[in-house]
């Protein structure tokens, strides 16, 4: 019987043992990390149980790693303790692999490792199995995901209750379905790791998130929220991956979504990605993007896999780095929010800007801004190079009319 | 290397055929079997085809089938031969399957070969493979699923068109959506077969179709679509198994779904199905359900996996008979439009039928009928019990002033 140990005994982990133990998963639990075991002797029943990290980690015998601790620097000594003696390791952790993927990818693919990270995406969806064996062998041309629950949970929320960012935040807090510290989540950089994890996978070649363009949910207004639905759409921190011609365009983002858009119902915790295939066409996952059972699952389907030796696509892969293309060639129409000054000239001065960069305006819509004085401008363009419409938005900093920064969100047609 | 034979050139063989030439999947497609191959030269190349299905199934060196004819006499034929000498099948066959599945499976359990069907089931949808590893252990409580894409693409090209059903079913033969004898898609029986299938997985007992209680959409008119219109609701062709206590509930039936419900936006031709799953929760599968590649992409899937030496999850299984429980316990709001003569008393008697079963009136809406002097009466239930409503409904075929068959749907809210 294979021998894993567990490190992390919190919400993830206590259910991945809950389900081991109830499964009869074949698989002997040899021995848990955690720093505060000993408070968890009920939860461990006969399993050894240590806080000493380097013991656990010299152990030979030890055949599959469940790394679920937070932060990047043990999950790291771990990772690369493990695969260094050609162990095999389960991971939950994006950050982890997002920043040092490249690397543990190829150190498993050289010491003949594995490691399962179905956990560390879009919680219970098992996007990563469907890829490496569904899909396998077939060009990925378009993919496009909601890849983080606390955000999409956020906005649903602000649309339902006609409430302020900062309150539901709090709120989401409080309930903890947004962290104490909510930076990763709602700066858009949780979702920027998976989607560099999916993306490298699509492109087969490693793609570095910190080349990914990414811009989170902390600016987007009431007053976004109210504008998206008067214009019928819906607002989506989005993650969006195109390959042509063998190079890809991969970005970040919030962004506006018609009724008709399969995302459209996807509201709340729940996490979605939709991908175009070379044969199987347009496929939709939804599922739960995080929770004790959904991600505790995905490390279960992880292990089934780990527990198989023939399934090794992944982990075979000698990786290379890619670079993404430029996002400015993606074109669309775009929404933008400009708070101005109320005072003639402030749209001819705008409108101006706009035509200079080659963009023609649909629609404009005034409103009281939240400051005295202040209105804002929302504007909806024609479709546009994404690169002039940025330039303009820079370029609208400038002008003494603005006075705060404008939000500005694709619209996905 | 792995020799293949594939029996059927038509859309989904030379579609597989031209996927293993496009990927070199690393087997040998050692023989075909069409009736008209010598018409198929090209698409041929070298490899070695027959008209003779003796021939090709007496030969000892086929290590998988690909069974992709229509009909079940030869399929049966086929998949017995092979699977009597411990080979193995991949079939996109759910008539087979439903038929003689039972059968197929224990054969196989007994002399080792093991039956690839994802293409037999939604298409490109992975649900075989999802099931059989993502979930493998985990019990799925509920079930739902548009199983025929012909059906739901009839039904939003109604809703969409306000076309009758004969004038949709007529233009979708032509454009080969649907086939020249439609029974099969239309009276629901194709995703019976196909829920069967699904639901023997889940219940873990194998379910004969002829025990789901089945109703088409051949009765469907324009009226009930405009009615379901009128209320916000949409109507679908559902699948519904439901697992509780070890017991399995399993109805095919057209519905009335609400705005909120994930399977509102899935329109035309394609499937979806939803699970709700021990730890993984909710999860929802969208794709293609019919057509040349999204089959083919499901029998290379199989193809893969039966690579993989190691799984076999239920080709191992010994199958006995599963009974599903009556649907009359499943409890719901409905939907019934009952074509009457326009004289007074008509409601009076109709809803003192129905007060007579315990069942309350939410609303009543009448209209012209589609004869002279009749008019339709619509009712929605309150929730009631399925049993008493499908017996209020029987009593209502026996009075003089119901003048055809009464149209029922369950409001799934």
């Amino acid at each position: 019987m294979k021998k894993v140990a567990i490190y992390g005994l919190g919400t993830v982990g206590s259910g991945v043992l809950q389900i081991i133990r109830e499964k009869n998963i074949p698989v002997e639990v040899a021995a848990v990390f955690d720093r505060s075991y000993q408070k968890k002797a009920d939860l461990l029943g006969n399993i050894e149980a240590t806080d000493d990290l380097a013991k656990l980690i010299d152990r030979n015998d030890i055949d599959i790693h469940i790394e679920l601790l937070g932060g990047t620097e043990l999950p790291l000594y771990i990772a690369r303790s493990a695969i260094d003696k050609g162990q095999n390791v389960i991971t939950a952790n994006k950050a982890l692999l997002a920043e040092h993927g490249y690397t543990l990818f190829n150190l498993a693919s050289r010491t003949g490792s594995r490691i399962g990270f179905e956990a560390s995406i879009a919680g219970a969806i098992p996007i990563i199995r469907n890829l490496e064996s569904v899909f396998q062998g077939q060009q990925i041309y378009t993919l496009e995901g909601i890849l983080n629950g606390t955000t999409n949970y956020i906005l649903t929320r602000m649309r339902r209750e006609k409430k302020s960012y900062s309150e539901i935040l709090s709120d989401a807090q409080k309930l903890g379905l947004a962290e104490a510290d909510p930076y990763l989540d709602v700066s858009g950089m949780d979702a920027t790791h998976k989607l560099a994890i999916l993306t490298s996978l699509i492109a087969d070649s490693w793609i570095d998130f910190r080349r990914i363009h990414t811009r989170g949910i902390e600016s987007i207004d009431l007053a976004d929220i109210e504008n998206a639905e008067r214009m019928g759409y819906r607002i989506r921190l989005l993650g969006r991956t195109l390959m042509a011609n063998e190079k890809v365009t991969v970005v970040l983002e919030p962004v506006m979504i018609p009724p008709e858009h399969y995302l459209w119902d996807v509201e709340m915790e729940n996490n979605a990605i939709a991908l175009d295939a070379q044969y199987a066409g347009r496929q939709l996952f939804v599922g739960k993007g995080a929770g004790r059972f959904p991600t505790a699952s995905s490390v279960i389907s992880d292990l089934y896999a780990l527990l198989d030796e023939n399934r090794a696509i992944f982990a075979e892969k000698v990786w290379e780095y890619g670079v993404p293309e430029d996002s400015g060639s993606m074109n669309s129409r775009f929404y933008i929010r400009i708070p101005v000054v109320d005072r003639p000239g402030v749209l001819a001065a705008l409108a101006q800007l706009l035509a200079n960069h080659d963009i023609s305006i649909a629609s404009v819509h005034q409103e009281p801004g939240n400051q005295k004085n202040n209105v804002n401008l929302t504007i909806v363009t024609h479709e546009c190079k994404r690169a002039n419409f940025i330039d303009a938005v820079n370029g609208m900093r400038h002008l003494e009319e603005v006075t705060d920064a404008p939000v500005y969100l694709p619209l996905i047609d």
